[in-house]
């Protein structure tokens, strides 16, 4: 069989074998893969270097399907590969498979998860970044894209950054079968829609009968050997094989009749010997030890600067670290990192979106990226955030610019639900330190967490409580103030702690007694501590009063032998601009108003 | 005077005014003010409509600063317009301004907040929509937008909405200064690199010397007589008129020295009488009475169908009610008010940022738009949700799909974190019913709230528990099982509801009594209800045990006087794919794991 015929029975065997897995699940996408088969058929059997029985090479070209409902697809390109037996390419979206609806990183195959339109291109971003800059090695990134997904602004984030970093390694398939979910696409099968766009943001495009064996294989030929991002834009038929359903609206995520199967000519059973990639040496960054900062207590330094210093020393201790930021790292303070560690620094511009997935990619390949950016502007993200637990993926998150204590920049530039947003996320770790110490000590125990890690960090000096040898765990807690007999706990973190600490003088003042706790570490929370309070408490915080501090801490009591009243307290109308002691007296999270909350607690608990 | 020498002393006089202001304020962005004064100044003297008395009139053009940042420069307008008095003016950034670091309607003649960059554009197609398919007006939207913010992937989504729709209402103002926040930005001063981009988006471009009033006021000209969304890509210089910051880095977000003023010419206090629009009539849409969707108790149907037959139905008497969908209207069903009321249903395509902002944009003119999408993907357009609460705005957003209940798509596709996200969203109302009558009770309620309103609606169908002429007020609940005399409560909603209600069947077989609570409304939540409960507490939620229902539950008993155990139920693990009840079983959310939990409660309160 010669290669075109081999790459068209290759292509049959994939749209049969979505078509048998989507009968047998009775759901799938299994027209939307049949779109497709052609173009993944020939990248697996005439260009893909991959090594399937060590999935993390370095040197493995990487496939990501950012259109990832075409999963029976993914799936059957890996039976193909002879690493999926039939059997279990049978279990697809069977409760216990390692075959999803959509592919996640459980089957070793797949790096990222996708199923989010829109995030697969961004996240090839990334990992292409980290093969040209961080690895330095010549494997390349095809990412497979749906027409439909284009309309996500993050594509043209991904297009943007791509061109910019002169990403040739990166391929995307834009497979344009003209259908969406619900009906056509804004653009149907204008071609030259998408190739115009995308040579206008600097890339190559191909255009090219997405059905055509040979044009395919001379499309990633020609990509192959560009000195740009290159797009393929394909013009492939929905369904594309069975008659019934070819370019017909309303076969979208819909199981078709196993009758298909005939009409494309039966099942099977090709296996492609996928060639390996030459072994390579993956570039390093030798370590440069360099002094670890540390503050002096009762100095005062702000949390944001001190994530700067400790995030270029960790760079220097560890040549595995990289950081990306949007466009702030003047404010974020990830700029230190960048003139301490150039070549591990990625700017990637206000595009928040495409700097939560390069930082996926990045760790596909073992990195560990910080990202920062201002607090509020993670919710650009959350989605990329959202999938990259989905995806397994180890990110490291900075939010800058935390609460109302920012002043006079006013709401727009307050992160008030960051909390809310990373305590939601799987797998997520929420730390938010409230001098410069303990920051530094945070930002070290970040780079050896799994899973998302965010660190919230705050505008203005604060004053430094901690020595510089102490030690913050995270999932535990300190406490500054620990009376021996206490009528009141006050729990806060970050700006509020401070706040707290001068409640507690305050009300000490007045002879009554405060405990206050620090909870840097808002998830997870130190229960244990908690869960030994047995006065009432006041929590405080610089953030909206759903999901934050707050709450936390009565999950964490919420079914403990002692649950003593709490009075949260926690931003609840819209702020303005104004001083920051302004601002956190109007949302009554100033020392004044926890000595109150704790006043009254302390009264409605007293023996009448 | 001639037309020139007065826009360029007014553009002088904003200069001047943006050094002022910062400088008095002590922060602020003067430099990013004066890059685009003069394009502000002949905007305002020459093209501009709007009647300041009468800011909500439907006939005024729209002014959005997208570059929010340049604040002075939106507040000296006003001062040039006459309606800010000198004396307000100063007040920058004080404490109890109106004058906020980034505009918010706390003024009247600002529609919506901006300040997180890549918004203003998106929210001037949705208002631009509005006027051409909903208000069917001549008025015109001019929007400012900064360099630095084409890296958004939303300004994209606004490119290729705006040429869809062929918005040749809208033009887009670039204020090309080179200089981001910390450095240059990717393109610099290659003005073609986004007058080429856009162009291949559909629009039409036009170049000029940012700074050259004669070619700015024939730049807008041209752009009120295409027939195409057009932009004016202009070149500035960042500090422009101030010699010592002119085109320097470093001075983003900095008040400048008052020396400045002597250069810049010196106070002035032109006044410009700015026309008043025509008066004109606004297309309305007439009611069309239907018949409101019930459902019979003891059948089935899926709430997501009941939100599309309640949206259709509202649609029919209110000609005020809007839709718009990000290209999943088959599956959220809001297909069912598109096909009942074409006129008023804007597809969105996967554009979930676009969509919110045009539901913003929609809102300033007063209708009522309805966005909706898989409630996973909501989390696309946090940032502009969180913006949408800064904004004051209207919107109603319903999330479908919502909850590892969804079964076999896998868990990209289940929105585990939407109602952490709503909630911690300032003015939102988050409603999550489980049946059909509840749905379209609750859909009619939404159209009059103020704020964000959240609707999460389920996959699957579920039973119809309650009578269709039940009423579900907002911020109540129901008790669905109400024994008299109970040992546990269950308190869920939506799916978990009639898992909870089968757990208290299966309790009361054992001789267990249950109380059912039905939080419908999740924030805000029946807090009185709640805090008269005085057995133990089993909360159940098909969403991650963050920010969700139960630590609403826990939020609204923290300081009661009865503060009974709390086992929260909700999803902790990464679901796979499955059939849903085997993943509500996974999840430890059903029936079996309540009614297990229920009993552990009473188990550890009873007398030993």
């Amino acid at each position: 069989m010669g290669d075109s015929d081999l790459w068209r029975e290759l292509g049959q065997q994939l749209r049969v074998d979505a078509v048998r897995a989507s009968a047998k699940a009775g759901s799938g996408h299994p027209t939307s893969s049949m779109s497709a088969a052609d173009l993944a058929a020939v990248l697996l059997a005439a260009h893909f270097r991959y090594d399937f029985d060590d999935p993390k090479s370095p040197a493995n070209d990487r496939l990501i399907f950012s259109k990832g409902h075409a999963s029976p697809l993914v799936y059957g390109l890996f039976r193909a590969a002879g690493v999926l037996s039939e059997e279990e390419f049978m279990t697809y979206r069977q409760f216990g498979s390692r075959l999803e609806g959509h592919p996640t990183p459980v089957l070793p195959w797949v790096d990222v998860a996708t199923g989010s339109l829109g995030q697969g291109l961004p996240i090839g971003v990334g990992v292409a970044l980290a093969g040209k800059r961080l690895d330095r090695l010549p494997f390349r990134v095809w990412v497979i894209c749906g027409d439909s997904e284009m309309a996500e602004g993050s594509m043209w984030e991904a297009a943007e950054h791509a061109a910019f970093y002169e990403l040739d390694n990166l391929t995307a398939i834009i497979d344009v079968n003209r259908l969406g979910q619900r009906g056509e696409t804004m653009h149907g099968w204008d071609l030259s829609s998408y190739s115009e766009r995308l040579r206008a943001f600097g890339w190559h495009t191909i255009e090219i009968d997405g059905h055509d064996v040979e044009q395919i294989d001379a499309a990633y030929r020609e990509a192959e050997s560009t000195d740009k991002p290159t797009a393929v834009v394909a013009r492939t038929i929905k369904g594309k094989g069975y008659s019934k359903v070819e370019n017909q609206n309303g076969w979208h995520g819909k199981a078709i009749a196993e009758e298909a199967i005939q009409e494309l000519g039966g099942l099977r059973n090709i296996t492609v010997d996928v060639p390996k990639p030459e072994r390579v040496e993956r570039h390093r960054f030798e370590p440069t030890p360099q002094e670890w900062p540390s503050y002096e207590v009762g100095s005062k330094v702000s949390t944001r600067k001190a994530y700067g210093e400790a995030l270029a020393a960790l760079g220097g201790e560890r040549g595995d670290v990289v950081a990306l930021d949007g466009e702030v790292s003047n404010s974020t303070f990830s700029e230190i990192f960048r003139d301490a560690h150039p070549e591990r620094f990625f700017e990637m511009y206000i595009a928040e979106q495409q700097m939560i997935a390069a930082a996926v990619g990045m760790q596909v390949l073992g990195w560990k990226p910080f990202a920062s950016t201002f607090a509020a502007f993670t919710s650009r993200a959350y989605d990329f955030v959202r999938m990259a637990a989905v995806s397994r993926a180890t990110i490291k998150v900075c939010g800058s610019h935390a609460g109302v204590s920012i002043g006079e920049d006013g709401p727009s530039q307050m992160g008030l639900e960051d909390l809310a947003e990373f305590r939601a996320v799987h797998s997520s770790t929420v730390l938010y330190p409230c001098d410069g110490n303990q920051t530094a000590k945070l930002v070290r125990a970040m780079a050896d967490l799994d899973g998302i890690s965010y660190l919230r960090t705050t505008r203005g000096d604060t004053p430094v409580i901690y020595e510089p040898d102490e030690e913050f765990p995270v999932g535990g807690s300190k406490t500054p103030r620990a009376p021996d007999d206490e009528d009141v706990t006050i729990i806060a973190a970050g700006i509020t702690l401070h706040e707290a600490l001068e409640a507690a003088d305050t009300l000490g003042s007045e002879g009554i007694s405060a405990r206050v706790i620090d909870c840097y570490s808002v998830k997870p929370i130190d229960a244990e501590t908690l869960r030994s309070i047995s006065t009432p408490i006041v929590t405080a915080e610089d953030h909206w009063a759903e999901g934050g501090l707050g709450e936390a801490v009565l999950a964490a009591l919420a079914d403990a032998e002692e649950r003593p009243a709490v009075s949260l307290l926690a931003v609840r109308e819209m702020p303005h601009s104004g001083k920051p002691a302004e601002l956190l007296a109007a949302a009554g999270i100033d020392a004044e108003h926890i000595a109150a909350a704790a006043r009254s607690l302390v009264r409605a608990g007293a023996p009448a």
